[in-house]
């Protein structure tokens, strides 16, 4: 049974409760935890891991294109992808050390924190790509000022943004899922 | 009891179901429901509205700059809304049907579809607002080219657009949380 008193960890392994003398309660308890991708699993920590590859390719591909000086938009996407990889790094050891001692993250409060973090943090992600989107589309439809391979670079870093994105949310969804099943028991 | 075979709609002030002869469930059964906000009640009725408005608004003052000629990305953003104003307006007519009738939408069918339309709907609303809010960055900050009060415009706009999504978000967070709160039981 979860409550507020309970550790943030909980053995793997741990044998279910044996009660005597009552019939014991049928309903699965945190059954979401088996699902792959979960905080503390190993698909929790490619995930983790995804999200911060994503966003450090992204981050780097644009810088490397020099528009950042020319338009400020760029200059939010390399922060909001510099943030996510902060984000998905610290996460990720979060999950290595749980992995490595064989524990889950299970804790209603630590479940809320990550998925609160991940809601913004793929906002913020989300939102840069989509502006970087603009630019990229205004350059190369609009304007047609693609000098050398500007656009291409444009292109490739928005899409690893997205991609990154599309990693957060699935974290995001994962927690979300979690906690209103676990504040539903 | 929530199942594959119940209806879509569930009178409102239907009493609970008395078993004989057998201890009641003390689990709460779809406690979520009396949440403000949630499909078929009026908060629900006003969120749609609100989004529909918003969309409205943001989509006909984006109209009136006359530059989603001269900004491929502008076109874009007023398709989104336009996808948005009508998402929104076919919920609220679902959400005035229930609450003539004094039912309630509380089939997982139905609700997974809300919530799963009202992702999809606020990602591409996100995006058209964040790219427009790029736009406008640029031609304020970058290209110092307002003309007029275009600028002013573009950025009223692109509000309009955050609160619609806004407003979007909101349904799809309590949907998602009805879903999977039903789903864990």
């Amino acid at each position: 049974m979860v409550n507020a008193t309970c550790p943030s960890v909980h053995p793997v392994e741990a044998p279910p409760p044996q009660t005597h003398g009552e019939p014991q309660n049928p309903m699965p308890q945190g059954r979401m935890n088996d699902i792959p991708g979960m905080p503390g699993t190993r698909g929790g920590l490619t995930l983790r891991l995804s999200q911060f590859v994503f966003a450090l390719v992204a981050g780097c591909v644009m810088t490397s294109t020099h528009a950042t000086s020319t338009y400020t938009i760029l200059r939010y996407f390399v922060n909001a992808v510099s943030w996510q990889c902060l984000w998905s790094l610290s996460l990720a050891f979060v999950d290595l050390y749980a992995i490595l001692v064989k524990r889950r993250l299970r804790n209603p409060k630590v479940v809320s924190m990550f998925a609160v973090g991940d809601g913004i943090s793929s906002t913020i992600t989300f939102a840069a790509a989509s502006a970087s989107a603009g630019i990229s589309v205004l350059d190369s439809n609009d304007f047609h000022s693609c000098i050398r391979d500007r656009c291409t670079r444009y292109q490739a870093s928005t899409a690893m943004a997205f991609l990154s994105w599309f990693a957060v949310s699935s974290s995001f969804v994962l927690n979300f899922w979690t906690l209103a099943s676990k504040s539903s028991h």
